[in-house]
């Protein structure tokens, strides 16, 4: 990757060069072997909260980096670059530490530096079996008994289900709707949860996805994070930057691809000559070069709007649409770039292109984002 | 499936029933299983030889069904409808007759009958490790000594290269270019021909490729077709048939992807509605359905082109690239209209989106299709 | 245009020779002035109609040349190839022809023979000024008085509405919905029938489309066709043949784009040698070559089922997306091709794809035609 | 246009307010009658000077505001969101001034003022007729002849051919390639320099390009700017930004088209609903919204890449590549968007679509940037 960018601090210089050197130095080589055992790469995730890596965007009383999102974003991005498992793991653990910080008292928060620096691992649980786009209707029940919720139902499409030290789980305590739903945060220990077998997925198969059966699990009540009913508010709001992390990941997944494709065609000779230099490839790449720069841009311009403390959930919306959906084509082209060679194990194309389908998928379904967009501009 | 076909007799229509009905009961219920333990289902190829379905274009002389290609290709795509696996294993298997029963002597054909009724498993050896779409230049050597020749050299991206019963071996027995090139029939129990491990392909795991080295193997000289000098002109000739084949394979599994989530869209309930009632989902399908029906028909014009004897190479080029694009397409959307679920593979179109790939990839790649019908449009 | 078409007869042979004669002579060398003096070619109609081009699919008895779909869709692709305004008018007289040929008494069909044979051109008023998509919200009114119906209301995009004989005008006998819709045949000479201003379109400015105002207009009752409220089956009827037409004007439009660029592409030199030979741009050729070629047979196969009796609804609204598309998409890219030159009116691919976009719109805009299609997927 | 930006001076804030007031009160009203008369709106040219917008990147030394290129950009973007053929004329005229403002001598740079005041309007004269792409094998010479050069030869698509005050002129002064190429600068009242009759191109018919005859045209030797042999580098310089001014055309341009598009389908009803409901209408419509936002933030980040001195020829390149492509598909939907309403003058979008594709072309056709882009990743 040999990206120019602009950044606001010198700090940013700096943590954006140790996100380059970790991500040769731990996550490049180690991608592969993980990925074909299936293994989560638990002391990869412990050697970036040391680095600092795991927190970057909270506050740094909480043990946070204080970084704009901007950062934030182009270190996921690098790290996607080589390993996507460990970029989503990221981005995912940040979300769950999202609700304590955005949303907790002093007394909860007094958890987030342990979370931020990465001894615990958290996982975020709003999806269920039935509900797929329609969260407002999550039927996982919380029923006040004494000092805890007891929490009956079942989570899906967990990351980290089978590995996290905390869970956010998001549960109905009230009646229908989106008013209804609260938001626990739960220790790995508590009886009742029942993490499932991983999910035979296509790709990400170091970042398991596996159900969760919550079982009469008895969730301490000091643990309800932003009162009763607050948990569709928090869970919409974490959503939009859950949003742009996504849109890093796939920024940093078709670059990677590129990377590897532009390599490959730089060294492949066909026909007498680098296949590169046969424009019927090299237009190719040159198509896929300016959508990932635009990718990269419009995700950017999302998170400065964050940043600068404006509305931004239709850009990040915009972002993830489209950082996914390039991502997607990307990846698919490049496994074309090296023909027979890109559709084996060999190359890790054939792993970007599989890892590459679950993006347009979470986080909200690009469907999802089309409707959110579409509706804005009928609203106006 | 729910095609309205015009076909030519009544005996192809018994032929497509007789292939649905097949493809019903021995190949879809087995598919997943065979898949999962990457296992070869050579019980079922015999099972569609048996039924007369692997020498479908063949003269009725030589065991085959005198059918035109027209009608071989639909059956193909029926298959590839619930298994690409098997229909790209009797796509591969009939190109593997078609030197013999197109160049071979009378003498040599009388192995034909064997080969068409499935008791004998065909691969066809061109491709080579460094040579890519350069055919051309291929290096696997064979030496004429005495009544043998001894080929030595190593072939790439074999299928059927661990299971198969003859292998036809294109290789150099003269100077460099096309015309130093021969093809020759060699038994799988010539010593020498060593097929290597499996590749660790993304999918069509039941159906495994492989490299095959070729360490002095004697293949006796009665058993080279066409002469010394003619396997270019013989590898060309079958390659425009070859890329109908997989043509057909990629309707058939766009159309298998479709179909399922098709059927899922109907039952899914969202927001209160069947999601297939969303247009932003419905009119996604209709784009997919729309697309393969253009993929079928463009295929099958090439085909009669072909079984009316008139020139067909460009348009056989065209359907190649146009329905391999459209499978990708159509299965990498079929995926995302299950959302997470089709991300893994309790739905089969998670494997039908790696299987797709390789489709653009083989019998030339789409962008060596795109480089053949660019040179006849500069030709005129 | 160099096509190799498999016909069914001898005759369609001998048809196609004639339309590409006629083309070539009549219609290519006038083309361009037609246009830029915005002047209907009625002599070049009547020409087609002597040579038997105007009634290709209705009987002989009435005048017709009893050719099936299939051989008089591409007498339309042909001439589309020349001059899409030329074409799209016999599309539009075909269809106006439709509703009596199809629903008429035998004392109606009286009028065929001069209609099919071009000396009476005729439109097809359904459309209205708020109308859009929504055919069975019609509210042009006609009401029984004696032996007449008046006729009261306004229709808008009509083709041939300020030289046109004849008139079907299907209009509101009864109460809301479509079966309050009737279908009249009324003269020209009628009294209250007034074309309005041509529309300032895009393209096809020789065929210039208007309102018509109806202002007591009374059309005999004799001129009713197929009974009070049959006329939204009628006009759903002529529909599917209507969007047919349209694909196969798009098919021609997009043939003669195609041709025109790769002729330009083949002298164009540039850094020493002819563009087409640059992948960059050759391969953007072979990519529209394929999808013509996909549009074509797609088109086929939907008139061969409607040559073989069977329902070709869906298939014709496909070939009708799929084609307009494809005509929008190559006559851009077609014009790219030129760079510069292709963006002014000395060469016709600055024509092209002014008039490619009006058949993306009309009968049935591609949405209404995605509609369709998902409505038959989600009906199964 | 409702977009919220980031900028980075009050300065800024208030050029793009003043941008946004002239836009709406001296373009939007004013277009559609210029564009029918095909007249060049030489008044409007001459406010956007007094305003201070014609000189926005150059020194205030010179006349100009010393704005970042970012803050440009966005002026030229809203200016072309209502009238491309103005905002057009102002990239072209600021890059008319290029050369003297960053190459000239201080003498020859003291007739600056007069140019970015607008005054003296500029055009730019590159291309010729057998040119093309192939800008290093122009032919117009010029012969050193006392104290003047001898201008013969041809150039053409040269905006503002016929209403220009100075012509940058390039020309051979020397052997063949890019090294005998000089810029000289050419007062309009020069004897000798024959502008002819106006192109008749698909759309800017008020702004209307021509080739320009050199017929012995003599310019003082003290225009020559740059020294002998530098007018290569000059053109490539220049080229960088001229790019850049076009992205932001287009950016702008898509997003009128959107804007105009999204009023229109909120407005409009069918089936009982506003169009904009439909999601079949909606989801194109944030994809458009999506894309243009992509645009916009490439373009700016190529912008800020030049404001802070780096290498951004390449960024340049894929924003111009990206946001003309996004506008032609943008335009193009937009006309469908109001269906048969979109394909007549009556509203905006025809236009739109008709100018959009020049954008494709100008400054380096797209398969241009393409290949700056495909030479820039086989480089590494």
């Amino acid at each position: 990757m040999n990206v120019d960018r602009i950044l606001p601090t010198d700090e940013a210089h700096d943590l954006l060069d140790l996100a380059t050197e970790l991500a040769d130095r731990e996550l490049a080589p180690a991608a592969a072997g993980f990925e074909a055992r299936a293994e989560f790469p638990r002391e990869v995730l412990r050697t970036l909260g040391r680095a600092g890596l795991l927190g970057l965007p909270y506050a740094e009383e909480h043990g946070g980096a204080a970084q704009p999102y901007e950062v934030y974003l182009q270190v996921l991005e690098i790290l996607a670059s080589r390993w996507l498992a460990v970029a989503e793991a990221v981005s995912v653990h940040t979300l769950s530490c999202y609700p304590l910080a955005q949303f907790g008292t002093d007394e909860q928060r007094k958890l987030l530096p342990d979370m931020i620096g990465g001894e615990l691992l958290g996982a975020y649980c709003l999806s269920e079996p039935q509900g797929g786009s329609d969260a407002a209707a999550l039927t996982t029940r919380a029923v006040r008994d004494g000092d805890a919720y007891v929490v009956t139902g079942t989570k899906a499409w967990i990351t980290h289900a089978r590995v996290a030290d905390f869970y956010n789980i998001f549960c109905r305590t009230g009646g229908p709707g989106p008013k209804g739903i609260s938001c626990l945060l739960a220790d790995r220990s508590t009886a009742g949860i029942h993490p499932q077998a991983a999910e035979r997925t296509m790709g990400l198969h170091a970042s398991p996805i596996a159900q969760i059966a919550f079982d009469d699990a008895r969730v301490p009540a000091e643990r309800l994070i932003g009162g009763e009913g607050a948990g569709f508010t928090i869970a919409m709001s974490a959503l939009d930057s859950g949003r742009l992390g996504i849109a890093a990941c796939a920024v940093g997944l078709a670059q990677g691809a590129l990377d590897y494709a532009v390599g490959y065609a730089r060294e492949r000779r066909q026909f007498g000559r680098a296949i590169i230099d046969f424009q019927g490839l090299g237009f190719g790449l040159a198509d896929a070069a300016t959508q990932i720069s635009a990718a990269r841009a419009l995700m950017l311009a999302a998170a400065r709007l964050r940043d600068a403390g404006r509305p931004y959930s239709i850009e990040a919306a915009k972002a993830k649409l489209f950082a996914t959906d390039v991502a997607m084509r990307v990846t698919t082209d490049a496994v074309q770039v090296l023909g027979g060679a890109g559709y084996v194990a060999d190359h890790p194309v054939e792993r970007y292109m599989r890892e590459a389908k679950v993006l347009q998928i979470v986080e909200g379904t690009n469907q999802i984002q089309r409707l959110v967009i579409s509706r804005a501009l009928a609203k106006g």
